[in-house]
């Protein structure tokens, strides 16, 4: 996922309202004066406001922890900055987006893998360019010098080396590390999830690439988040672009990362970033320009393969002709509604060397460019960064921006009249009267022991009332209510909660008559 | 889990034959001398020894990166020390164990929360006691001060205090982060999961701890790890005992430390360490060991509370009531048959109030103690350390040790006929001809959108005998053949992978075909 420097974290903590203090860490960012320059602010600029921030930070960390007035310690009571704690709620949200997205993967015949959340810090290092600054390290302890995973691709391609595989296709849901400037309310954080598929090994072209962008568009549209587009675009043709509009060999990756910021820029600004900023010539950016406000499907593609300018230059060639290779399978993959060949998409990472992607949700309310909510692309060289003999794996792949997509569905839960349910218990064993607690105890045994979802209160003498709360709230649809006469007739007074209907079912018939009726639910 | 200091670590890194260094982080250590003192070795000792062998490492990792002897750079290719990969193969037996774990968690009721990687270096202070010194650090880059979390109970804790929620039943799978010496042959990482239960609330006594021994009951039973005791004792008791023998008070948390030893050391190494090293007196240490042989059931308790020594000290007395009560519910919940009150059950960590437990493997080909697969306990006080008010949220729970199953469940498949699959594909979509790519793609695409796991080869022409290899090596159970006569008569050649079985099957009834035989396997 592409995140931009500039961007102001608005969301405070969680607040109590207690004497615990919470050390709101965006109060020293939001007074300083260089955040305000807004988009505008360079990587380095937005580095050493972070730095700033943080100190101050640490300070009043510090001063809190020095005591309040009545000389007591008082505890920071909070989650790191930019980290947030999943409640019951949340998880359950997680846990069904998480399970559309592999059954997607698995759909598609991906095998898993995990590795390490620090690796060597070496094995990170050269990877991403000015982003690097975002990693986190690990205290020198004594022993190996470590870092946090930044992504899973390099993990991924750092195993591939380290294991000699040349081919698999997996996928890999853990949560990656960045130092990044977050923004919890928009789903930015610096612990968050990445989900990734990718497609190693030596393949014919655009097969798996097409593959990768099919997944996309199952998951965005399994998963209801409104319309979407993904963009795509290919390294090859944006240098080879570059090339023929006169950018020097050596001012692509800076000119690259400024065409990056088109989502969020109007061209004008961005012209002026390449001139001003970047030394560019007028016409060079003029030109540059005009290719870049170019948005087409396999008609674009074959289009600038007559371009007398573009042709002159055999990556740009490559490039088109595998776009429209693509194109051709995303034909019969039936994906074409929402893809779009963009010469404007210049993804971030230095790593890509293909194809590159990006799927941005077209309705989402906030300010255009940060509704995107998958990226990716092909990179072949990077495995053979980590292989002592250079040995290539070519690699394409995939990464669904989850944080965002929980939270449009945390909104959606939120706004939706439906209550989310915590648990899955199926039914409480409950008592009306006192001194039942081990014929509860009996019960619940034996409902357990059938595989039924199944909870008592750990009171001796619970209140029917608070029992049959409790089922109301947490949305436990059954009741088996225990009485003296029940026992006595060797039945089990079962309630269904929504309709408070209540009927005697026999000892015997109780496990059958609850599965009967929770697996009609 | 119970981690002991002095074992050394035995399983060298995966080895490449190619001009990747690997630097066995293991050979500093075992020729450094003192680590030969074995069990006997004191943390502190323990820990020089540790950075001995990590300032090695560095050295060694150090010299590799100068480069070889032909001058270019080598990297240094391997996962951090005490941290591995999970493979494919792995992975599936890791989704296997965490279900059926998640479905006890389930069935029993409870909810899950996820809390971050690292917290607040001071929200773990004070937690650790002396294993404080393994906790993982990160770098101080600006901002605040941050740790790895070294086990799930404190994060849970301050969600507890943070989020003022006084009752949950709440598990939490994630992994821990620990600076202790691998030994990962035996399923002991520097990075390992663990799976944590815990019921929040003031609750009658005794009942949600009896659900928590039920709960790992339940778990080791349906693994199949072969027979398993779970030894109960109660921090109460132990300190009690302590008292009556004529411990100092402030000798109380040493004692118990080398008591916890016994499951690995002699009574007579356990006696000379409390006598030679921390001065006790030989009449209070013989007493203690009168009673820490002892181990028994409900009986015990009851004998106990006759004991005329036990019974002078309150906190014992309260001690013993509750193991009696205990195993009242025990009973009830049909669990006593692998449950021993054991007086000689000492688990080290601090914030347990109560009673404590520990689950063994009692046919583990390793030596004893390290067989220990569960423990958990009582921990009243550990809430109201984050709460500025003190407020105490009573608290119980139990923690499954995964890695030391994992590596037992790998064992087992290692030594099975039956081939572990790692993808859950159902049919391949294969051609016998060439120039069918397009045909692939339209059916795999329709295969698909009817939720069949399917896959094709991303090679234009495939050959037919590599598609069927790469079934038979994968465990796909059938493959869907086109070819030019199909293709003419609207059929799709169904093939059985097992039996090589080949039958002509409509289009039209393809995937109901499909589904039918992927649904009685």
């Amino acid at each position: 996922m592409r995140r931009n420097a500039g961007d102001v974290s608005t969301t405070p903590q969680t607040h109590c309202d207690s004497k615990v203090t919470f050390v709101d860490t965006n109060i020293g960012q939001l007074t300083l004066p260089v955040v305000s320059r807004g988009e505008q602010e360079s990587l380095d600029n937005f580095l050493v406001s972070v730095q700033i921030d943080e100190e101050v930070a640490k300070l009043l960390q510090l001063k809190a922890q020095l005591g309040g007035e009545d000389g007591k310690h008082q505890f920071v009571l909070k989650t790191p900055k930019g980290t947030r704690d999943y409640n019951p709620k949340q998880m359950a949200i997680r846990e069904k987006v998480f399970n559309t997205i592999i059954s997607c993967f698995k759909r598609h015949g991906a095998e898993t893998i995990d590795t390490p959340v620090f690796e060597l810090k070496e094995t990170l290092t050269g990877k991403y360019g000015e982003d690097s600054k975002l990693i986190y390290d690990l205290k020198d302890q004594g022993g190996e010098l470590l870092s946090l995973r930044y992504d899973l691709t390099v993990p991924f391609a750092r195993y591939l080396a380290m294991n000699k595989i040349t081919n698999i296709k997996r996928y890999h849901i853990a949560k990656v590390y960045r130092r990044d400037n977050p923004a919890m309310t928009r789903g930015r954080y610096r612990e968050f999830y990445q989900c990734d598929f990718d497609i190693a090994g030596q393949y014919d072209a655009m097969i798996p690439d097409a593959e990768c962008l099919k997944i996309v568009h199952e998951i965005l549209s399994e998963l209801q988040l409104g319309e979407f587009c993904i963009k795509v675009n290919d390294r090859r043709i944006l240098d080879g672009m570059f090339a023929v509009c006169g950018v020097p060999d050596e001012k692509f990756r800076t000119i690259c990362s400024t065409v990056d910021k088109l989502d969020k820029m109007s061209w004008e600004d961005v012209k002026k970033e390449m001139v001003n900023e970047k030394g560019l010539s007028e016409e060079a950016a003029d030109q540059i320009g005009e290719y870049v406000s170019m948005r087409g499907g396999m008609d674009l593609a074959e289009r600038l393969l007559q371009d007398q300018k573009m042709c002159q230059n055999k990556q740009a060639c490559a490039g088109l002709s595998d776009i429209k290779l693509l194109f051709s399978y995303l034909q019969l993959f039936q994906v074409t509604d929402k893809v779009v060949f963009d010469l404007s998409l210049a993804r971030g990472l230095d790593y890509y060397t293909g194809v590159i992607y990006e799927a941005v949700l077209t309705q989402a309310e906030e300010s255009a460019g940060v509704g995107s909510v998958a990226g990716g692309g092909r990179y072949d060289g990077l495995v053979g960064m980590f292989d002592p003999k250079g040995r290539k794996v070519p690699c394409v792949g995939v990464s669904i921006g989850i944080e965002r997509i929980f939270s449009i569905m945390e909104q959606k839960a939120e706004a939706s009249a439906e209550k989310v349910r915590t648990t899955e218990v199926q039914v409480m064993v409950a008592s009306a009267q006192k001194n039942l607690l081990e014929e509860r105890l009996r019960l619940v045994t034996e409902l357990w022991s059938a595989g039924i979802k199944a909870e008592v209160m750990y009171k001796k003498n619970p209140k029917l009332l608070s029992q049959l709360q409790h089922c109301e709230e947490g949305g436990v649809p059954l009741v088996a209510i225990l009485g003296e006469q029940e026992l006595k007739d060797g039945v089990v007074k079962l309630r269904v909660v929504s309709t408070r209907e209540e009927v005697d079912i026999s000892r015997a018939d109780l496990i059958a008559e609850i599965k009967r009726r929770t697996s009609e639910a």
